[in-house]
């Protein structure tokens, strides 16, 4: 990997183990064993580099998204398959957890992949929930599904388990079932 | 004001400016005017004021909560009384941002007022549910209606909008009026 690739990679770390703010340039060149010339010749900052970092974590979790969203089964197996997938609930989302990052929202380029990764979410989970749950309002039951898991997220770190989340994803699939008429 | 409560509320004003971890003792001192020696005549030190501070941030919540919740009308109807009721939603929920400040839930004492706080506004939710609408697991929608409100503000946060907030509300509050047979 080359230096300007290490760079992103510890910001990425760091971002996920400490936040923005908290995360000082002097410890990504650590992480990333490059020296601060190095880190100035490649990106122009700490915000320049965190924008990078933001929007490779961004991309990932689009990625992995799309693969249960285009899988198999109708608009509610999917969703199903979406909400199961497996994650690290009490670390919380990578990118749901900077939106609580006064030094991401203030900015408006670090606050910008954020945005678009949600809303292109609920522009999917919406195209889905039109075609085959005609009963509810697509757009508005889409930011509830998106806003059930990043909720879930916020339960379980305050409970200190995953009860919360789960409880939660069981809730809105059992909502969005009796809406389906599967009941 | 005495002094003890001029440090607790300066610690509440920070909490929520700042965050704990970006908190010190030295701003919580400043603030409230009191000196190093007054802080610690009244408080052990920062994490004792930040967990009276949070008790009482806590206890607000739950006032205003109840309000709403005892309020007229159907469970439906109490239910959607206490999500519009009036928010500041970019600035987040004071008790459920603190979920994501490693310092916060990495130490038992502090994370207990958030733990109790969302596990008695899902039970006083579940209890309603219970009364009027049978067709859903009233402690799995509970907890999908907490974790909507606290997902709204994370998704309207990184939106700098509350379209987001304002969606996911009617959404749920949708899929429920869906389950309760009066859509």
């Amino acid at each position: 990997m080359g230096t300007a690739d290490r760079l992103v990679e510890s910001t990425r770390e760091l971002l996920w183990e400490r936040g923005y703010t908290a995360t000082s340039p002097r410890a990504i060149q650590e992480r990333a064993g490059a020296g601060q010339g190095s880190m100035y010749h490649h990106f122009r900052g700490k915000p320049d580099l965190a924008a990078e970092a933001i929007r490779r974590t961004a991309a990932e979790l689009r990625t992995a998204a799309e693969a249960s969203l285009n899988g198999p089964g109708d608009a509610v197996e999917r969703i199903t398959a979406y909400l199961h997938r497996s994650r690290d609930v009490l670390k919380g989302c990578p990118i749901g957890r900077l939106a609580q990052d006064p030094g991401i929202v203030d900015d408006p380029v670090l606050r910008e992949p954020l945005d678009t990764t949600f809303t292109w979410l609920r522009g999917r989970l919406a195209e889905l929930l039109a075609e085959d749950v005609p009963a509810v309002d697509a757009g508005a039951t889409a930011a509830t599904i998106v806003a059930t898991l990043q909720g879930g997220y916020v339960l379980a770190r305050a409970a200190g388990s995953t009860e919360p989340f789960e409880q939660a994803v069981a809730g809105v699939l059992g909502l969005l079932s009796l809406a389906t008429g599967k009941a």
